[in-house]
């Protein structure tokens, strides 16, 4: 039972939980009707572990269907005594083998993973080779053509800095006024037939890093100009950007707080 | 249709494929009543694209239910005129994504997967952390105590040289009246979280890696000295050795010919 209603105030702790997930068989975090996510499947562990104690758990953010986290924060807050330790190893009995609690400590009554988060760095993985790794379905865009890492590595520090990124959000889900985000870091590099993408920032657009990644595909291919992201930045206009790449390149890193 | 009968001996092209799999949801290589194979699902996939055409498959080894493979080799011999590129092109559309041909070259008549091969290199990963990693759910053997990889790495030359792996064999599938074997390669190795260890012969007895790396958990663990290798060699004597490490760490990584 998640609730915000808790018996005495006093009594309440909060805990910072850090978890990893392979997102391929989940609809992302956030709890939804007919489709198995990442929370619903946490807080049923945790009912298993304190039973009908009123909680409130709140996840640093949304993650889509089939995106993965190398590291997501959750805060829970509940009036419990059970030490963190053994919190962790009973969370970790009875979640499936895909999610994994990394570490839980106690934290300020003030924080929430959502709104007390900094920074957040996502990683996007291309297996980038003629034939697919079957040791990496659902963990990696498979993408068969060149990719010259070092073009798109120059290309993309054009990404940095504080910019207003219309262009880089998908329009129906817009839920704020402000599109400006400061992205701190973006870089491309290669390990083997592995392109990865780091991109970190103080927040980020729905489908932010996944148009981001699209529209340097289109740079790879040729069908964009190498000096094209400041122009489409600049046009406040999603129509301009790259197709959105798919979610399962996508993991959540790092959350800063 | 696999056959060894075919019309007009002239003809007869024989193939070299190499593949690579997850074998998470197999049960081993070779065709067996009621279970998914790996032959079984390659041969449907090759049947797709050559019809009713006489073939011969051949896999370079058994390997076990659960064991994954970076490089598997296969000998085919078929009357067909396809094009080696083609070839990969149809079996890599009609495989499932946990199986990929890596490359098809056309071979001298007398080359066997399994009888031409001088030597292969297996790789067994532990995932030595106090969690599980979500993302290596039946690819990584799961060992949360710690394992001192410096130890482990000078005790394991034992096994290198030619000796009766008697005490490294699983008794009930001695296939064999030879039991020597020469290990060219033992090394333990550790990346981050991951321990990796690699092992290099000529021929390996059924289950050898697996009851190899068992007993160096046990010397890991204390309950073996760090000396014993050579004496449970010459023990020939499968109870002197530790237990078979689980199957989801091994993978066959290089055939030599």
């Amino acid at each position: 039972m998640q609730s915000d209603v808790f018996g005495n105030d006093s009594e309440i702790r909060n805990f910072l939980i850090t978890i990893s997930y392979n997102g391929k068989n989940y609809h992302g975090w956030q709890i939804q009707t007919n489709a198995v996510t990442v929370q619903e499947v946490f807080q049923t562990a945790l009912e298993n572990i304190i039973g009908d104690t009123a909680y409130s758990v709140k996840g640093c953010s949304r993650t889509d269907s089939g995106v993965h986290a190398n590291m997501y924060c959750i805060s829970l807050k509940m009036i419990h005594s059970i030490p963190c330790h053994r919190l962790l190893s009973a969370l970790n009995r009875f979640l499936p083998s895909d999610i994994s609690v990394l570490d839980i400590k106690e934290a300020e009554q003030d924080f929430h993973a959502r709104y007390s988060c900094k920074s957040k760095q996502y990683v996007y993985k291309i297996w980038n080779a003629e034939v697919r790794n079957p040791f990496l379905d659902g963990l990696a865009y498979h993408y068969k053509f060149p990719i010259d890492v070092t073009l798109l590595n120059d290309c993309c520090k054009a990404y940095i800095g504080r910019h207003d990124f219309t262009s880089f959000c998908t329009i129906d889900n817009r839920d704020t006024n402000n599109m400006c985000r400061t992205v701190t870091d973006f870089r491309v590099e290669r390990d083997g037939d592995m392109v990865i993408i780091t991109v970190e920032a103080d927040g980020f657009l729905y489908n932010m890093v996944r148009i981001m990644v699209g529209t340097l595909i289109r740079i790879a291919q040729g069908k964009f100009s190498p000096d094209c992201i400041s122009g489409i930045i600049e046009a406040k206009d999603r129509a301009k950007a790259g197709p959105t790449a798919p979610a399962c390149g996508l993991y959540l890193n790092k959350v800063n707080y």
